[in-house]
């Protein structure tokens, strides 16, 4: 029983008011797998990288021992690199290279080993990667998670609708819920999505947190007040991988467990940001995990006898 | 022992995408009172209104118990009158007219029955108006609560800093947390704050809920998801009436009661923006509150074992 992941691998320039980076590694399943890691043991990864990546940087997931097998290198390739740019509220920021490189012709590779699949992530990616890895395995998942974003509404929703039909959970932001739904409340663009094929809706709102909808019911976690939020990059990716490595963990999916997978995804979040890149996820204990976990319910508990 | 909540008492006309009114009954310590009326029965405003705002549209309060006799009358004067149209996200919206008519010279009057006063709502007025009241008690209330805006900040801010060092809890947005600091993350902003007088600070963040700071400690309050928001004005001033009114029925001020207590005012404010101006608050059932209340506690609530 596994744990897949399909997203990006790749490079990441990052600038933000706290200072810049050289190419440094990135990527949706960088991210998510390290954030899953630490809540479930077997975590594989697919994707394409190029000949640069090199041994050293996969060597930062598999010594957490996420399993690189689906993780083509293509010869003489270059691995796909992103640069970005935040402006001084950290919510908003400038992609200033998009260099697809390898990732333009992603064809995922669903190695013999990852057919024991049990909980599937489909990271950020272009829909029809998303699908083929689907389709790839031979037997349904248990739980198959989306992650996308307003890019591929805009130039992909044709495909986005399809694979939208056969995941379980979808988890986006509330700009990109308005706009995939056409309706404002969010109480209504999740009661059109819900009946596009996703039995759960996550929808990320950043530092207000997020809301799960599902079951007929709401639940709406916090997110943990910071003093400073270093580099947001990779916080999405890492909320899902919590998300779906703490449900792989409990092997249970119901709404209450649901709930509190997104308080393990909300708190692997917040470690994300506290540096650049993947350098907090590469170096977290237990404990601390555990002690921000501690935070998350201090934060929102409250008991009332009336 | 009473609650005293200043602030205006006035007429709105409001658009939103859902219609227009004509001239209605509104203002802040209206719809604070309205809120706190539920919760506790000995609530007193001090306004100014004019001739024109008739005993008919005081009986929406004096119905509900409020006392009005702090409410002075201008002989031939006119009420305060606003008139907005909010846009479709109805968060933003634009002032169509402003008439402060009597407000322009409000005097405040507390009564001598007022002096048994306890708890203190200084609702959104001109600071020199809110110090005033609270120079005019004999005795210092147990506590006071101070709700502003931007507007205020931007035309008076050394008198709202004076106010300030006098209060127990300021109330306002995220926005006007940021501006009132001058520090972009709500951490830093409120340790800024809190070091201007107040012992505990809220931030309304709308649809996103609310966060308290004092104690040292952080709460994180949900927002209840909604598929309609009717008409957000008084919204802010529900929270704030509804607030204080739950910390005055229970007589004891400390984190754990002022969690419960905002918990209480994002209820009332939830339904506040059920319909146009006061109609929802001036008819709600002590059923219904319970009802959202458990609402609010299945929305939030989580139980990690890990």
């Amino acid at each position: 029983m596994s744990l897949v992941i399909v997203g990006t691998v790749a490079f990441d320039a990052i600038e933000t008011p706290f200072g810049k980076t050289d190419k440094i590694v990135g990527g949706a399943a960088t991210f998510a797998g390290l954030a899953a890691s630490y809540l479930y043991p077997n975590v594989k990864l697919v994707s394409v990288i190029g000949e640069d990546f090199g041994e050293e940087n996969l060597s930062i997931m598999t010594s957490k021992g996420i399993d690189v097998e689906g993780v083509e290198i293509i010869p003489g390739g270059k691995s796909f690199f992103w640069s970005g740019k935040y402006h001084n509220d950290m919510n908003s920021r400038d992609t200033l290279i998009t260099e697809l490189n390898v990732l333009a012709d992603f064809d995922p590779k669903v190695p013999s080993s990852y057919q024991d699949c049990e909980y599937l992530l489909l990271g950020n990616l272009t829909p029809s990667v998303q699908l083929a890895t689907l389709e790839r395995l031979e037997n349904k998942p248990k739980l198959v998670v989306l992650d996308t974003m307003n890019f591929w509404m805009d130039v992909a929703m044709d495909g986005l609708k399809e694979v939208l039909q056969k995941v379980d959970v979808l988890t986006i932001n509330d700009a990109e819920a308005r706009q995939l739904a056409g309706e404002y409340s969010l109480v209504k663009a999740a009661d059109k999505i819900l009946q596009m094929g996703p039995k759960y809706l996550i929808i990320k709102k950043g530092e207000h947190g997020a809301l799960l909808f599902g079951e007929g019911q709401v639940f709406s976690a916090p997110a943990l007040p910071l003093a400073d939020v270093f580099d947001p990059t990779g916080a999405g990716d890492s909320f899902a991988g919590g998300f779906i490595g703490y449900l792989a963990k409990l092997q249970s999916v119901n709404f209450t467990n649901m709930k509190n997978a997104i308080i393990f995804g909300s708190a692997l979040a917040s470690f994300c940001v506290e540096k650049f890149g993947t350098e907090r996820l590469q170096n977290l204990t237990k404990q601390e995990i555990s002690d921000r976990i501690q935070q998350f319910v201090q934060l929102s508990k409250f008991e009332i006898s009336e």
